[in-house]
């Protein structure tokens, strides 16, 4: 049934992306230490990862660049001190918002620039923006991917709409996102093979990125592995917003590409990650992730509940079931 | 290709057992308070849970009664205290493991008693004694249920037969257990059709205990039902050895059935399980589970890393891979 069913033998195409100073860059306002990115590029260049996500490309004149850390921004400069010219094998990408990016001036044409990719993220009602973002960032040169967001809201119907405005464009991947954690791995199979059945006519790839709401990230992107999705979003611990994403450890342990090294990802996360969550850095499955991922509604009000530091978890039933009617 | 494919229907012969207290009980010597028992009791009773399982019905001759609290034991009296002669919907279950349960005489006539339902826990090597326990429990008036553990390590030829023995036994349920939680979904799959091409000639049932090592307890647990698996072992928060299991409050999220009720189980850990995890209780997914769930290794090593307070993962790392040779 899986085109990789044997679990032993594994698919070229299968790319990894690390995206957690972007996702958990959401949790602690992008406030990374140098030395936290440094040792974060070099454990994906030692582990095998195949794209590192630095963060967003975010509209100063909407931000205040004093109250977040810089990866909000993503300055080419603040990269190169990073990665001086990246002469390494692994790529570089930057998130771009909808509405949030000054894409225009702030995407440098790709030969000024170490990056390699272009994450654009949209909303479903947004996508003429997002086909002029896609059109803009591929024009300077860049590979470009296209996140449709909280599509477990959407209309099978708009969700078709959108893939066909994608397949005229010159988007190299198209992703699933399941933006509320409320998916389960067989509606991600629909997903996917409604995903890969429009990608594979067009010559695009499929990508998926995965929350943790009912401790099914990692499950999902497996499942999506198997149906023929080939971008794979992860960050180490599974570090993002609310209960976070599909952690690094448990892809690379699964993935059985002998370029995948799981062991820098451990060391990784012995020597920050730990130290991230005893400085007050919160993040991962709790109760209050799953009620809102089982109503299929946005964790804003979740998150509130985690920074309240509440323990309260049946007051908070009580509040998004009626919050849902 | 699934039985309830579409997500939204459910079916009426799908079961959950509450392992808590006994799976659970591995974690804390099964020192439960009276109170935490009874309230424990009740939830199930309000949240429709099928099956609650008090503990092990453990020989005293070889455990002292004085290191363990009083549901490694389960005695008569001791359960009575709390359900009375329990007229209610649930029924109440207990696990006697080969070779470490004195059963012809600990387990009581079932007109005696007030359990239901007898589990017994095998490897694949005690069988004869296995089928023994299953034969002697049956006679007694129970309905009966069989765990063959550590199967992720053993050879298809071998569970073909164990499966053979138990189809010729009164057995009432056989059950997939993923002891060193080493299994993916697809894997799960494959044993499920498995056990319930043998359980449906012989009008058994199949039921799934999983463990959370790689985070796949729940979605192992979900695809198995898919796969026509009825029953349905969970704990509340999980709580159970090592990584622990499946999540009682994710199962109830996903089934459909309208007896079923998420918000007793919301409430009773808010009462009891977040005190517990304060007072040093300690289970759920971590990397040192990952690594011997990866590694398809019994979790000991992972507990005795949990139980020294260690957080050098890439050292314990270096220590598993070490003893996988």
């Amino acid at each position: 049934m899986k085109e990789i069913s044997n679990l032993l033998n594994y698919r070229k195409d299968v790319k990894v992306i690390d995206a957690t100073m972007r996702d958990g860059g959401l949790v602690n306002d992008f406030r990374f230490t140098d030395e936290f990115v440094h040792d974060l590029y070099l454990a994906n260049i030692r582990a095998g990862v195949d794209y590192m996500e630095f963060g967003y490309k975010a509209d100063k004149e909407l931000f205040d660049v004093n109250k977040f850390g810089k990866w909000k921004f993503c300055n080419e400069e603040d990269m190169r001190a990073i990665v001086g010219e990246n002469n390494t094998d692994l790529k570089l990408a930057i998130m771009a918002d909808v509405g949030r990016c000054n894409y225009k001036t702030d995407i440098l044409d790709r030969s000024e620039s170490v990056i390699d990719l272009i994450r654009v993220a949209t909303y479903l009602h947004q996508m003429p923006t997002a086909i002029d973002m896609i059109e803009d960032a591929k024009k300077k040169g860049y590979e470009v991917s296209c996140n449709i967001m909280a599509i477990s809201t959407a209309q099978e119907g708009d969700v078709k709409a959108a893939l066909d405005m994608l397949m005229q464009s010159p988007v190299d991947v198209i992703y699933i996102v399941d933006s509320f954690g409320s998916m389960y791995p067989e509606q991600m199979q629909r997903l996917a093979s409604l995903y890969v059945e429009y990608a594979e006519k067009f010559g695009k790839k499929v990508g998926i990125h995965a929350h943790n709401n009912q401790q099914l990230a990692f499950a999902n992107t497996i499942e999506a592995v198997g149906d023929g999705v080939d971008w794979l979003d992860a960050t180490y611990s599974g570090m993002g917003r609310g209960a976070g994403n599909c952690a690094m450890e448990l892809l690379l342990g699964f993935l059985k590409n002998p370029k995948y090294n799981i062991y820098h990802v451990i060391q990784f996360i012995d020597r920050h990650m730990t130290k991230l969550r005893e400085e007050g850095v919160q993040w991962g499955y709790d109760l209050q992730y799953l009620m809102t991922g089982l109503l299929n509604q946005h964790p804003r009000t979740a998150i509130a509940f985690t920074n309240e530091h509440r323990k309260d978890y049946s007051e908070f039933y009580r509040e998004v079931v009626a919050m849902d009617l």
